[in-house]
């Protein structure tokens, strides 16, 4: 038997429903590979090596009495470390202030895998208190990206796109509040879906920004994240597209904004793919968009207030056990004028009318990339609070929050590979609720390029 | 025949139904009177007398048909200038800002009083922008008191206090964002009912503090509110304790905040409208409540940075169109930071759980004056922007203001009369959707002290 950690979750629930793979083996597999690869990576923050393997031994003499909890039946996940569980530690990133917390309550999207039969290895790193573009943490260390570990993962769910991209874990769920599901989908090369905004049961969720969060679920093919995203949002069209093709699907080209200055690999990789899916069948139609430049600063608008209210009392009790970045950040936030931040909130629904009615009027999809820029070494981005912080923060994400502030869903999915041997993504956009479109065009492209089978083996940590 | 303007709307509705009087006659009286008594109240802002008496005559030619709209047909109302209506000049308050202003929709509440077949006097005075507790306007002069036009009306919905209590119409819409209905109603001697926050459809109403803002009705009688409560929210457990009496209920009594520095007159008055309640039936508790007297800042932390950023276009562009004393209050507003309005707002559902498991774990409904002084002069409270402004605005709605922070529902009505023979007024305030309550307990004081036969006689504008 091969490496069953070269399945996709698809494949590898499927061969655990069919009796083909047992659960144990899976969860075998994984914890192995973290074992060995952990280290270097840093994407698990704990291990839950008894626990796991108990799960996939229920879960596989439930398998043999006949008895399937669900399409996650036996496989193993792992979460960044924000979704609450009854008990368990959640440091949310911050072991400084949140290293003794111990839920009350588990996470809807939590019991909702559980009761698909997901079994789980641990939790994984991330920014600290999900705030941070990068993947690095200044109380955890960098999470290391598996394609290059001197390269950042991208964050605020670095472990999840670490774990997914390095094959520790078959699926990961990640939140986004203004890229952090997609950008670590985009910089490791897996598959991000940032859901349309309220799409997801945010209860047990930790909060950061209550009119951005989204969870979303990264995933090694379009096909696993529609089915993770399927079980937590209980919705039964995710995957209505999987396997239909592109065919008729008009896909947008923005005029404005998102291909201004891309480093020459990225547009060439991005000129490919679409290539790829025009061939395939979609047909591509140049779009006017309405002008995005605000749309990052009324994000911010939004979103440092909320992050700055929510912890409004340890940045008055103790702002020393905040990283300098995380602090400076939710300090800028105290000082935003409640009366700017509803006009931001009361702008949205204009400009996502504007979306709808202008280029969502003549495709089904926009296709754009996710970074401008090829993925930068830890070394590049590694600005503290400093006078660059700014800058880097908007410059990773400057094509993933403006789809935040919108509220649309958006889909990051690897387009190529630049010249190091680093992935390029592509990003699809969405209207309101058209999640299953954006999964759709991902499948079609991954199975025109053989995008699967190819992935694992090109990895530099294998 | 008497007077038709003596009956209560619920009287006059059947009179219409039965036949006994026709719509017309009805509207006539009010009309009549309108041009009697507006020169000096200036309670109506328009008043439109062939529109009304054509409506009137079409709900009579239906009711000859056997067509009966519903319970308010041929029924003639008037409501606070700031509920759109297609097409029609809607003030706000604010004939600098607004005087052109034609909205393009008809609010629901408005939709839903004309289906049950309501006919229409014209529009009334309200503070600048429903934004001003006395009935005061730097623009439109001042709404005066029924039992004393030296006296104020209160407002926000000063029209709808006058003219309900002036018998000008059969009732009335008010919005009450910290007691704009309510105070119309205390200083008046009208029953106003302020709903659970989020009870009533707020498309096409002027706003001011989206999380603050109720509509709610002005009325002669607690059956007279009821059958209007009902109408604008389609509930059908409303009316249900009209005439049931209080037998059984326990009315709280706060040992804390609402009793302090009671008027001795305000003081005496609730003293014998609780007794009355006693002997009724009702069961007299004395409980604890939270802590109130943040609840007042916490409200304006939550109203003043809403209403900034609705006005902040024209604050911007024409900020001497406010008067002064709106104007005021509005640049306040722009000074809140959005993490404390956040916060004052996270707050809210903690307070609100207090309140729930406190009080009225022990109680139905608490018993409480809604001002701490008798019907205050024009004099006394015509501060303009001055540095008294804050105390004044403060001190009118020191006892309405903390309900509209917590989202109950409450409901003015009135206890008695001062040595002056002003209205001295009650409020009962309820746990989250029991408006039925309320008006129950409101509805068996009238019958108990025969108020409802009364009342117009002692009127000194009559």
């Amino acid at each position: 038997m091969t490496d069953p950690t070269l399945l996709t979750l698809t494949d590898a629930a499927r061969a655990v429903r069919d009796g083909a793979l047992r659960a144990e083996a899976l969860a075998d597999a994984c914890l192995d590979r973290i074992a060995r690869l952990n280290p270097t990576l840093n994407a698990f923050l704990s291990v839950e090596p008894e626990e796991a393997l108990a799960a996939a031994r229920a879960a596989d003499a439930e398998a043999r009495a006949g008895r399937l909890r669900g399409p996650l039946h036996g496989v193993p996940l792992a979460h960044k470390d924000m979704f609450y569980r009854a008990g368990k530690r959640c440091t949310c990133g911050s072991p400084t202030i949140r290293g003794g917390f111990r839920p009350e309550r588990t996470a809807t999207v939590l019991e909702r895998l559980d009761a698909a039969g997901a079994v789980t290895l641990g939790t994984l790193h991330m920014a600290e208190f999900a705030m941070g573009p990068t993947g690095h943490n200044a109380h955890l260390g960098r999470c290391c990206n598996p394609w290059d570990p001197d390269r950042i993962t991208g964050g605020s769910s670095s472990g999840s796109g670490a774990a997914v991209a390095g094959r520790l874990a078959f699926g990961s769920l990640g939140s986004d509040t203004g890229g952090s599901v997609r950008l670590p989908a985009a910089l490791c090369g897996v598959v991000g879906l940032k859901p349309t905004q309220g799409a997801t049961p945010m209860d047990g969720v930790m909060p950061l920004s209550e009119s951005l969060d989204c969870v979303g679920p990264l995933a090694r093919s379009a096909e696993d994240a529609a089915t993770l995203f399927s079980v937590i949002t209980g919705r039964t069209d995710v995957a209505d597209g999987i396997g239909q093709g592109v065919e008729g699907l008009r896909l947008g080209i923005p005029r404005q904004f998102y291909y201004d200055g891309l480093d020459p690999a990225v547009a060439a990789a991005l000129e490919r793919a679409r290539a790829v899916l025009e061939r395939t069948g979609a047909r591509i139609v140049e779009v006017d968009i309405p002008d995005h430049k605000p749309y990052g600063d009324l994000a911010n608008l939004v979103f440092t207030p909320e992050a700055a209210a929510v912890h409004a009392p340890w940045l008055r009790e103790r702002p020393q056990d905040y990283g300098p970045q995380v602090r400076a950040r939710l300090l800028q936030g105290l000082m935003v004028p409640a009366a700017s931040y509803l006009q931001a909130k009361q702008l949205r629904a204009l400009h996502l009318r504007a979306m709808i009615d202008g280029p969502f009027a003549r495709c089904d999809a926009l296709f754009v990339p996710a970074l401008r820029s090829r993925v930068p070494t830890a070394a590049q981005t590694d600005v503290g609070a400093g006078p660059a912080m700014a800058a880097v923060v908007a410059g990773v994400a400057a094509l993933t929050r403006p789809v935040s502030y919108l509220g649309l869903p958006a889909l990051v999915t690897p387009a190529g590979f630049d010249p190091d041997g680093m992935p390029i993504p592509m990003q699809l956009i969405g209207r309101p609720q058209a999640e299953a479109t954006l999964l759709r065009i991902a499948d079609a492209y991954e199975r025109a390029t053989g995008w699967l089978s190819r992935v694992p083996q090109t990895q530099v940590i294998s």
